[in-house]
């Protein structure tokens, strides 16, 4: 079964511009008319490729309704509120806990997402992180052990390090650390993430986000696919990472939904740093699942064109999660994109907050 | 044929909580458990009044997505954008204006909007300010006649209040104008507004925008339902829409998207004036149609929490309409609302730009 889609206005992140494309078993195998079993008339909607979404949190139990209500009226967020969500993911069985972690990723799709990274690191006990990243695994291939999410009792680096992470590696593609004052030092952070490289795990940093710190450096010392969130950065920062060639995943709905300031996307696009956009999705910090709010956000907050956005949000998440067959529409990537009602993806920060998705294609279907 | 809605949480503006409602005939005509044909389970959804939209411009032609790349990189908003819209609207025929505004119009329905304003304002000229308001008829009731949107050749404010107003009233609820500089002086849409008043319209005043200036005062003068944008007011201007019951009619989705300055809704709140909150949606400045990402932006940039934001988002616009029998679900209101994915109200702030309407409810059906 072959499929023509024409008609449209195509981005593909290639040299050349396309006027169509043809469509089998998954991928995309040429560019331009051919003859097809069938064939789909776009009438003007603009294509790109399917959102990856690189960093998420799907995986918890509650909400935090009333801290979010809190924070609205002024109380700042703290670190320590993420410690709810463990409480309560601990009490969740692993029916309810995956019921909703797919409807989230529904979600996602419906507004684009053909691609998720989620996490764990609201069990923090052998048991809570591997039934996380078991439920996880339901979601999506792509799944990051993050048991150094927040601290716990003296010798719980060893455990994450040790124990914990035998149990979850091999159900994990990556190891996660979040290197912050109030989380993990920077030592902790390397223990952690060494010994997760040694099981075979790519590695992201959650890094920067609160404060000043050394764990951008720290993804540039491990070679980490990406550094995440990335708000505080020093000049050296930014030029770590660019000649690390480690991706700065930035998450502009966590600092909308925590009034915090945003990251300097322009500074790291300038010094030539691939940027990925992504959610964050979870219910303390980024409660959204949608690709297309963040672009909106990063034009108006973080100074990127709508098309930087685009990339950040399709090449540049498969960067940060080191795929090389999505986040474009070259011939021989998976067939995964968003025809949208609108006749330029400019429009998903001209059109703010609407659903702009005619139709998602996920593996040509 | 009475549907009794229960099991969900009911946002109604009443002072008695309500556990359920019973529709009939369009209108809400019981609060509680009763006998009724049919009964909906909302398995813990929220209920909100149906959002009113008391602010939008739909009948246009062309679209401005240039004008908006261009702000994006660096150029300022200037009022006169508004005139390559006006080009185009006048080259559009009357069943292709319409269609894109019953889109537009079906779009924020989807979003959750059952009550809409629209505009003319793209026309300036007696004709096509005419066919503008035909069309909007055919979208809405609750059309405003605004041929004092842009200035043209001298005389242009006689012809206005004179043969144009003619034209137009039958077509029309509401007069409007916009006063600024740029735009008309004060005693240019004190002019037009009095010709309207004296042929029964409602009154609205695009005031205060771009800058500081004596709109909201002559918004207060006339007695006018809303003065709209009210993004730079002094103490006096705060004052006098109280004084004169003047809703404030705030369209964060313009000051987002042309990144100025917020209009200051604590001000407002916090000296007891009505506030309203709408989309603007116009295709120079807020192409948007969704009130859940007004309410959503609205909690983050000024100031309002969440249920502040919903109150402005439904009876505040049913105030800024003059209509009593929307924005809220007391016995009595035309049976409005919006049935959310989502255990409370505060989501619509706490899920930016993820879609969380369940279903959408319009007299009734």
């Amino acid at each position: 079964m072959s499929t023509l889609y024409r008609g449209g206005s195509f981005t593909t992140w290639g040299d050349e511009p396309v006027t169509a494309l043809v469509v089998q078993d998954g991928r995309v195998v040429h560019h331009g008319e051919a003859a097809t079993d069938e064939v789909v008339e776009l009438a003007g909607r603009a294509v790109v490729p399917g959102f990856v979404d690189s960093h998420t949190h799907l995986v918890f139990g509650g909400d935090r309704t009333e801290e979010f209500e809190a924070r609205l009226s002024g109380s700042p967020y703290a670190a320590g509120g993420i410690r709810s969500t463990v409480a309560a993911t601990r009490e969740t069985d692993d029916d309810s806990l995956l019921r909703r972690a797919l409807h989230l990723a529904a979600e996602a799709r419906r507004s684009g997402t053909t691609t998720l990274e989620t996490k764990s690191g609201y069990g923090l006990t052998v048991r809570d992180e591997r039934r996380s990243l078991r439920v996880a695994r339901l979601v999506t291939p792509h799944t990051t052990f993050l048991g150094a999410h927040v601290p716990d009792e003296p010798g719980y680096v060893d455990l994450v390090a040790g124990e914990m992470l035998e149990a979850c590696a091999p159900l994990a593609t990556a190891i996660d650390a979040f290197c912050e004052t109030g989380a993990f030092d920077v030592d902790e952070c390397r223990t952690v993430l060494l010994a997760g490289q040694a099981a075979g795990l790519d590695v992201h940093v959650h890094a920067n986000q609160l404060g000043p710190g050394p764990g951008v450096q720290l993804a540039a010392e491990l070679g980490a696919l990406s550094a995440d969130h990335c708000t505080h950065l020093s000049d050296g920062d930014v030029a770590a990472l660019r000649d690390a060639e480690v991706v700065a995943t930035l998450v502009p709905v966590a600092e909308f939904s925590t009034r915090s300031p945003y990251a300097p996307a322009r500074r790291l696009l300038d010094a030539g740093v691939t940027v990925a956009l992504a959610t964050d999705c979870n219910p303390g910090t980024s409660f959204t699942t949608s690709m297309p709010f963040v672009i909106a956000l990063a034009c108006r907050e973080l100074g990127m064109s709508p098309l930087e956005a685009v990339f950040a949000a399709t090449a540049g998440g498969a960067a940060a999660l080191g795929l090389e067959d999505v986040g474009h529409l070259n011939v021989g990537a998976r067939a995964d994109f968003v025809v949208l009602e609108a006749p330029s993806p400019t429009w998903l920060a001209y059109r703010p907050g609407v659903d702009l998705v005619h139709r998602v294609v996920k593996d040509g279907a």
